[in-house]
């Protein structure tokens, strides 16, 4: 799988886990909501800068994000 | 630490372990030498397609670049 797409289902993932929305997500994390809406469904490719933002606001780990889960 | 920096130092980390130069990983994954080491330096800001193509061809994969040694 594409690694835009995996880090784009984890963050989505966490974000539910967390139970907040992606304003809420793009809120905390500085960036414009169609943005997080892109990072999820993995059309964005965002720098690791960004990852280990949402990393922080979401509450895990920066590795956690670029995961295939099993 | 900056997780540019974590990156950067695992990129280098793990270059070493294949006994390959930072031409040969620039060569290898389309980009310029002197990306390569301002990735390996944590002053560039990869994006994540970026860390997928340093991670195939250094071997390992793509969460180990962003993860913190103990």
């Amino acid at each position: 799988m594409d690694i835009k797409a995996v880090v784009g289902r984890n963050v989505r993932r966490y974000r539910e886990q967390k139970s907040i929305s992606q304003e809420e997500l793009a809120f905390d994390t500085d960036l414009h909501r169609t943005y997080v809406n892109g990072i999820e469904r993995g059309v964005r490719n965002p720098t690791v800068l960004i990852v280990g933002k949402l990393a922080v606001v979401l509450g895990v780990e920066p590795r956690k994000l670029p995961e295939l889960e099993d």
